[in-house]
């Protein structure tokens, strides 16, 4: 252990010296990328935000998309894995909706290539919202009056009501889920006093340590890439240390189990770190409560770093100054069904 | 059958005779009835909206208040039965929070005198928040360090994060809950085209038939009683109807259950009608979906009035016209517990 340490200073040595300036740091920019044939329209997503929150859409009338993407507080649901219709347990542990937008494939495994996919899966997910067929849940929304208008508001053509528009104005509404403004951002825009020292201290270390060769951009989760495709990595690249079975981290095939290629064993999303102070417990299997203990368990099992509890305390500091300010909205109001309820159960 | 029902109508065309005037109509209050002990302040309000939307303080962290009384919709959740933790069912269907505070007593066996008492009933149910103790709920409060710079705004002395001042923010929250200006308020003010042909003839049906002998006030609850003091009615009160065993009526034994006394069966507090056409499904267990049947129930077992089809629907109309303005609301933002989760399972 102590060798491979050393031999590590050596190579982080090196990577100092050549590659320390080869990732910039870059602030939230204001728009997320929108594809060309959704673009965000206020009437989308007045829409979407009504549809993100209603519960009335999933087999029991109890679970809608905020349920696991709480917006009220920092996109997720503060669990290992998350709780759907008769308390049933997903196998991952929801990612936050906050800044979404800015991962070019969703899911932890990346199996839908944009958010107006996405929107579609956990509606019909038999321990997510547990509806038997995507249509019978768009018929609910259909029969509900008062979203008849807003479909029409936002959407053109004779049948507004589809799957896909409903799908569309939810993607838009997730859009607008931008958190800016963060310490780190108003650092890098030259207030040098929005860090504290410590923070400083640990964004040195984040990039000494090499963190950015997965998490650099604006929303930390890697290079752009085009919409659709995704940027991975194996999650435990070094799979042998203690923290492998601590945290049962061969489990999870990851996206192998989408692809069924051996290539994509352990393959994960690189996940945003905006707002990573807000989305504990951690990682894909939620195993992990604590941003320190977090940080250390990356640092081992993705760039076989052995870092100090002081490194981790301050790389954990760094990270939570990349939480921005969550946007004022107004609650949205769901369009009742006058003298009847939709819920059969 | 035809005899009670001639018989009836003689008592009725009494009624229309000598009392039909009794009962004056009365139009919402800008102001809900307010304990003195507990004013209400912005900043109550502010600190009661964040409780009543945190799921943080259920055992599982997946139900708040508003996952039964949905303040985005009716105030209630659209089931019969409301679901819990654990997918488990409740054993009455929710009540709607709207107006909420015009109740003199709460629940629907009334057994909580005061908003501020019932806040704090769901959380320690074990089907409902489901958690052990209400100081346990408490310490999760107390544990988010946001929170408490809200309950030092809200309240003064040196230990602000008491449970009963976390029900004190809900209860203050909650009597700002209030639906203003319906189409029938504003018949009563003078605009006699808020109501259509339809609604006026139900408004006379629904006081002919005597409905208001229990729906009087302005919130359709009854007359105004002292805080604590309920105003109940026994359902079903002519038990000798079809409806009985078709709705399951004498299971719900209602507040016998809390006062062990005969004099009690059955007993239920009565609802207001505000806002009705949003909270389907109708009665204490929810087996009534429709509101023009609800009508016809109600008429039958509390009155012994068979109305026919064609009233219940006026009425129903009628009933429509209660549904007051739902004010616009900013989301509440729920502190973080940065870096960690305060969810153990």
């Amino acid at each position: 252990m102590r060798h491979i340490f050393k031999k590590h200073n050596v190579i982080l040595a090196a990577l100092l010296l050549t590659s320390a300036n080869v990732y910039s740091w870059e602030t939230m920019p204001e728009n997320a990328p929108t594809p060309a044939d959704n673009p965000t329209t206020p009437e989308k997503v007045t829409l979407g935000k009504m549809l993100f929150f209603d519960p009335r859409f999933s087999s029991t009338g109890t679970v809608s998309c905020n349920s696991c993407h709480n917006v009220m507080e920092g996109g997720d649901d503060s669990r290992a894995f998350s709780m759907g219709v008769h308390g049933q347990l997903g196998g991952r542990s929801a990612p936050t909706v906050w800044n979404s937008a800015f991962h070019s494939v969703q899911f932890w495994d990346g199996r839908a290539a944009s958010l107006e996919e996405q929107a579609k899966g956990p509606v019909v997910n038999p321990v997510e919202m547990g509806m038997s067929d995507i249509e019978k849940a768009m018929d609910r929304v259909r029969i509900i009056p008062g979203y008849k208008a807003y479909f029409d508001a936002a959407f053109s053509g004779s049948n507004t009501m589809s799957v896909d528009n409903a799908a569309r104005a939810v993607a838009a509404y997730e859009r607008t889920l931008i958190t800016r403004n963060s310490p780190f951002d108003r650092y890098i825009n030259g207030d040098k006093k929005a860090l504290t020292e410590q923070q400083v201290r640990g964004m040195g270390l984040f990039q000494a340590n090499g963190c950015q060769a997965c998490h650099s951009g604006p929303a930390f989760n890697g290079p752009a890439m085009p919409a659709g495709t995704g940027f991975y990595s194996k999650f435990p690249t070094f799979a042998d240390s203690p923290y492998t079975e601590k945290y049962d981290l061969l489990k999870d095939k990851g996206r192998a189990d989408v692809t069924k290629s051996d290539a994509d064993l352990y393959q994960f999303r690189v996940p945003t770190l905006r707002n990573i102070a807000d989305t504990a417990p951690y990682f894909h299997n939620g195993s992990v409560r604590n941003l320190n203990e977090a940080v250390k368990v990356m640092a081992k099992t993705q760039l076989n770093n052995d870092i100090s509890d002081n490194d981790a305390v301050d790389i954990a500091a760094f990270l939570v100054s990349l939480s921005g300010e969550y946007p004022e909205m107004i609650m949205p109001r769901l369009p009742p069904t006058p003298g009847t309820t939709i819920l059969m159960d």
